[in-house]
């Protein structure tokens, strides 16, 4: 978003799109084997799930698990099961957050629980989430075991974190951080720690990509919190601003709030019942001018850095190129 | 139930209190790790979680644990871990069950889903759930893994088949009893193996005991099933007759529907629109008086017996005594 540019962009997508198109068969057999997963003999949970997965999304941790799985043997079968628990993780995590958030849209698509309900969402996202524990069974290695629980603890951590937050306009940049740490952040570390286990690298390599995917996942969590002011209600697939009508706090609120000076006019605001679409639309474009946007960027950069540091360190293979385009292109998506 | 009499269950209940009392430290324990494991400091979850602990229950899962744990050596760590996790679990499922039987009550108390609602519901439990997990983390054996992923992933699909089976009056025996396998039976049949398994027992006698917890398991749900027809409300904690009223469909009603000749009266009270009070006491009072009960008991009566059988062909130590008291209890349990 930074030095953002038209062409650049278009450069660093066409990067990003080779990165794919080379592991293109690997993603398709992720998708396969998630399909299968989610086919069950029930009617409303398999339309629930296939559903989801027909919404698509990035896939980028699977991505990072294949990615970081080239810095050992990348044809280890466990480095396809990980990937794949990795997403299906990430699936359940998205419907239970869904019920938690309230949400009515995810990429531009109803969620679960807006097209059945919470109880449906909360057995869609139990069910899913045990086929991913399934899946986890059968890995042999105890830090792994560890490593993902640990991971699974901090989610549900998130989830309620995610509530406990909600209208606390007092909370500090410590609070926000460690929310989307456990939120986004933990799970992408894991998807790169476990690449490189799964593929026989050493506990240190794996570390090391830990913390790399740790700083790629603080980015992209404050850029998805950016968008939701700056984006389009087509790139977002739902209308902007909608974190901070639903009293979540991030981290452009929390600069808007703390260091460019809109505290007053933001609460005021916020403390009016149901305000109108124009005085919401006012508040966002207040926040979007206030430089708290730059601000944002500017710490979403700092992780950026942080991760390419890592990857300074790391042995410099064909795979180490890809990563940091990766980063290049989790600095600079607008969707 | 069978042979029942009240001079009887008191000796049974002396005997069962007798069990509880020589573990009353170790339950003590359990208790505290529980407490502490549930202390959170979100004031909903931690208030909604140690609801759900002073509510109690018969801790009857750490319990076989405890007790099978004495066929190897009762004092290693994984026995305490994994009682505390086998409860975790069960609390977990409760609360989720709750949310999809849609239940007001659980032990004559608000169930946290209509202390608060769904969506509480369903981050309490996720976060239990989560904890559970974060103690397997910790367990080296694979085999232990393996099973408890394969018990999770069968309770989510349990929580689904309580639904998709909702007034269905043509499911089949095979259907009822597979839906409490998942529910209930398998949770107990890993309460055993794990007590075996941790405390260093070969995997033959795990296995065993395995086969023994499925099969109390499996008497357990069938009692639970009779006595919300037979139980009084201040034994249920609940108004009887729940089940049925709520389309569940469980054994005293497939007996009263497919073998006791009340199909036409039953589904005609099923197909009218909000029954009045005393028409559904007419209904469940002829489901009592039918013979379906009685039938019900002597298949709960034949698990018992495949139990007590697998008990025979074991050491005969002081333990087995306790288990086989503990099979009598389930069979005459009456809360």
């Amino acid at each position: 978003m930074n030095s953002y540019n038209g062409w650049q962009r278009k450069v660093k997508e066409m990067t990003l799109s080779r990165i794919y198109s080379e592991q293109k068969r690997n993603l398709k057999m992720i998708e396969k084997r998630l399909e299968s997963v989610l086919k069950t003999s029930h009617p409303i949970l398999s339309e629930a799930s296939l559903e989801l997965l027909k919404a698509g999304g990035k896939r980028i941790r699977p991505l990072l698990t294949l990615l970081c799985a080239q810095y050992g043997d990348p044809d280890r079968r466990e480095v396809m099961d990980s990937a794949v628990m990795l997403e299906l993780i990430h699936m359940a995590s998205l419907v239970h957050d869904d019920v938690v958030d309230d949400s009515e849209l995810r990429r531009g698509k109803p969620t679960v629980k807006a097209k059945w309900d919470n109880r449906v969402a909360m057995f869609t996202g139990d069910y899913i989430f045990a086929k991913a524990i399934e899946l986890i069974s059968d890995f042999k290695n105890p830090e792994v075991h560890l490593s993902i629980s640990k991971v699974i603890r901090d989610l549900s951590l998130g989830e309620i974190d995610q509530i406990k937050e909600l209208y606390n306009w007092k909370q500090n940049l410590r609070v926000y951080l460690r929310r989307i740490k456990r939120k986004t952040a933990l799970l992408m570390a894991l998807s790169c720690q476990l690449g490189a286990l799964a593929s026989g690298c050493s506990s240190y390599v794996a570390m090391k990509l830990f913390y790399f995917g740790y700083y790629m996942g603080m980015s992209y969590q404050i850029t998805d919190d950016i968008l939701d002011f700056v984006g389009t209600e087509k790139q977002l697939g739902k209308p902007a601003g909608g974190d901070l009508k639903n009293g979540n706090i991030t981290l452009p609120t929390f600069f808007a709030l703390n260091t460019f000076g809109l505290r007053e006019s933001i609460l005021q605001v916020l403390e009016t019942d149901h305000p109108d679409a124009e005085t919401w639309a006012q508040v966002i474009q207040s926040i979007r001018d206030s430089g708290a946007i730059q601000a944002s960027e500017r710490l979403s950069d700092a992780y950026l850095r942080k991760g390419q540091e890592i990857l300074d360190r790391l042995p410099q293979q064909r795979v180490t190129r890809s990563l940091k385009e990766i980063a290049n292109y989790i600095g600079t998506r607008n969707y």
